[in-house]
């Protein structure tokens, strides 16, 4: 059962780490920075990967396994890349009982170790596009580590496509970012704004970096997934070149995508409460728990339970009953709170006799009587819609409250300190590096979705908050993860 | 297209790594030793997962992950264990740049990883069991290396579970190596003899190791899968102890289980001709491809296979058609071999006429004229099912003939060369390793299968064969991969 969970409004870091561990979400490893993803952390992982690939295939993509390693002078031949990744890689020196000719690095990203193989796949436009992605672990070599945040080991996916031309490639990033934006959406409940990195938060290696950057209940960001227009740069490096329909030769147009589990620590913090975890329905691998009420006829009452979870099951609502006598119902709503069961009937004799039962939501926790009849699965159903719909809008909501729009810098000091903030800038990296240092609030996003530029009017033009130099719109600014 | 695929009578291992690389199942990559999967061989293996998964979860167990990097003092715990593994790891000495106090070695199979966090998870028998599988990535330093069948890296399950006594821990290990050969006998269409390991072949920290064990098309044996009876040694390893139900301490009872990408190798080397890949429908991710005989009208030919193709899909059929003018009837009749498609539709503007359809099977070549009307789904079904069976029946058939049973170390010898021999073997290494120096034969497995060894009259006590001694059974030898 839970250990006693920190509330938020004490620590919000503890309050992450002791959901985490009392849900028996993920725990640390005993090797330094790494995590073991428990069961039930990784069941949502599974249900995230079912999802993602899913949207994966429609639109055209094929999965495929390139190698752990990446030989040192292959990360060497894009120099922003090595410069971004070399240093926080984990290297193998030895195998097999002797020192290596050439070390290995393990993949902190595959685009190297990729672009190699397309390199001997590609001679032709005939042989584009390819549209891969891989399922993988990898590793950066993280100083400070948290949960599923930020570990030295993750789990991820990661899309590499190749391109006859740039049209191609700039809609393929598109597209990835929108499936993303769709996902978290959709999926994870959580809103996003889908946009730009600017330079200086773009991949190492990258022309553009596209992201979708969500809001915590901590009014933090979190960026939840990027695309990356990686121009010819890729196929520069590794001499990718192919035969174009006109019969000339051309450098192959590369886009590289990807979410990782930090996926899940973001839907914990942007769901979760002081109880425990919050999933909403369609990332929850079992969306009813039923406790039956022991008193009176218990095995009438357990009878009875099982068959509604048989029933629910049946109508594809993931039902299970916990009818054990060894802990008492209290203890029972307690633990399903703490993992997060969307949704808890309870069932007394005499519920039964009144041809009802009682069902809680776990997200707002209000109870409704329902009729124990032939619609229930119905009844239930709906109930699953609106925690899904509710929690997005909650969310939102959330994220509304605590975007604030500033004219200055002064407002924006305070502002910053309370969550996202909508504000000219001059476009320069000097500025950016500045409003960093001196209030550790970088630029999230710029914004690229019609709605949410139309709602903060941002390609309105205006004067930088801290240069006050011309700005030609405005950009997101938080503190984040 | 193909590049041309050496036959298998003139040299099998060429004509293995021809067809792996025309099918585009995998290739070599830039990094010693390590395979890209590429997409073709990558589906094989989800619809390998997507099968195993679902018999892992209705068997009661569920997935987690647990880190890549393992701490040299970890795998020195169990002393065998180390002996067997460490000369064959890689070893990560830097990360982030520095030097690292304790190298790290990359997990080579993960019990030493695991049972370091199980001894935190495991207080009382309440905390058993626990039934864990893994879905991960290994490496295992390798001089000679094979696509699939041996790669410094590759793909795997492997489950570690956890037990309060070793009757329920030798039951799980049962039950996984049974899980194993369903698998095998009716998704791969491979039969495969179940039973135990020598003492000398067993894993490297195991009490017992169950395995089955498999027949390539050259007669050799392949190892298919392996579950592992490991008593108490890990958990002594570990200190990790439990309360038992009678209040004492004891130690936790062990298993673990695994199959790897290695079994695309033993599909391939199973069923697959000279002409490319042969797929047992069950495996196949595309299960017709339909291909319009453009003629005539071409629009009311492309059509016709279109809507055929939908109708089929529609039925649960996987089906595409390849109406590309660029290509000849004959090009994609040898495509569509070379990566195995099971059933080949040809339909042309006279078979519309009147009212038929080509179905050619991939697996022995043959034709069949069918009534193109609404029964073709269920007709195609049938073809599909006969197709599976047909191919487990000829691998039968085939092992069948190339099983020997032998009386003397002569006609050992001989027998040897042409298949599986089964004679009688004293139960000692020493018999055990003479044989191996001399013959490169190893014992593949002790059959554990009441039909088998009905067959083979395996437990009829009789004379070793090498030494003259007494023998209490009958045991499997064979050159394996």
């Amino acid at each position: 059962m839970a250990d006693k969970i920190t509330s938020r409004s004490e620590d919000y870091s503890q309050w992450y780490i002791d959901l985490v561990r009392s849900a028996k979400l993920a725990d640390y490893a005993d090797v330094r920075g790494c995590m073991d993803i428990r069961p039930n952390g990784y069941a949502i992982w599974e249900k995230m990967q079912a999802a993602l690939d899913r949207m994966f295939k429609e639109t055209g993509h094929v999965n495929a396994y390139f190698p752990l390693f990446i030989p040192e002078s292959f990360i060497a031949k894009e120099a922003e890349h090595i410069e971004g990744f070399a240093p926080e890689c984990a290297v193998v020196t030895h195998g097999g009982g002797e020192e290596l000719a050439e070390k290995l690095y393990i993949r902190p990203t595959s685009e190297t170790i990729i672009w190699s193989s397309y390199k001997k796949w590609i001679q032709s436009y005939r042989d584009l596009p390819i549209l891969i992605n891989q399922w993988a672990n990898v590793v950066r070599w993280e100083m400070r580590t948290r949960l599923f945040l930020r570990t030295t080991e993750f789990l991820w996916q990661e899309g590499h496509t190749a391109h006859a031309n740039p049209e191609e490639s700039q809609e393929e990033v598109l597209r990835m970012i929108n499936v993303y934006k769709t996902f978290a959406e959709e999926y994870m409940a959580m809103p996003v704004i889908m946009g730009k990195k600017t330079d200086n938060e773009k991949f190492a290696g990258a022309v553009d970096t596209w992201c979708i950057e969500a809001m915590m209940q901590d009014s933090k960001a979190l960026q939840a997934g990027t695309s990356h227009n990686l121009g010819q740069n890729f196929a520069k490096a590794f001499d990718c070149q192919f035969q174009t329909k006109d019969g000339v030769l051309d450098y192959v147009w590369a886009t590289s995508w990807g979410v990782s589990t930090r996926l899940i620590g973001a839907l914990i913090m942007a769901h979760s409460d002081d109880r425990g975890l919050v999933l909403p329905p369609k990332l929850a691998t079992r969306q009813v728990v039923i406790i039956p009420i022991l008193r009176g006829d218990k095995a009438a009452v357990i009878e009875r339970a099982n068959a509604l979870a048989q029933e629910l099951n049946k109508n594809g609502i993931p039902s299970f009953v916990d009818s054990s006598e060894q802990n008492s119902p209290g203890w029972k709503f307690a633990e399903y709170e703490l993992q997060g069961i969307p949704i808890r009937i309870e069932l007394g004799p005499r519920d039964i006799e009144k041809g009802i039962c009682i069902a809680a939501r776990r997200d707002t926790l209000e109870k409704t009587e329902l009729a124990l009849d032939e619609t229930l699965p119905d009844q239930i159903s709906e109930i699953l819609n609106t925690i899904q719909e509710s929690m997005f809008e909650r969310a939102l909501q959330f994220r509304t409250e605590h975007t604030f729009e500033v004219q200055s810098y002064e407002e924006f000091k305070v502002a910053v300190e309370k969550g996202f903030v909508i504000a000219h800038w001059d476009g320069t990296a000097e500025t950016e590096a500045k409003i960093k240092a001196e209030t550790k609030a970088t630029i999230r996003v710029l914004p690229e979705e019609a709605d949410y530029i139309a709602q903060y009017r941002i390609d309105e033009p205006g004067t930088c908050i801290y240069s006050g130099k011309p700005a030609a719109r405005k950009v997101v600014f938080a503190k984040a993860y």
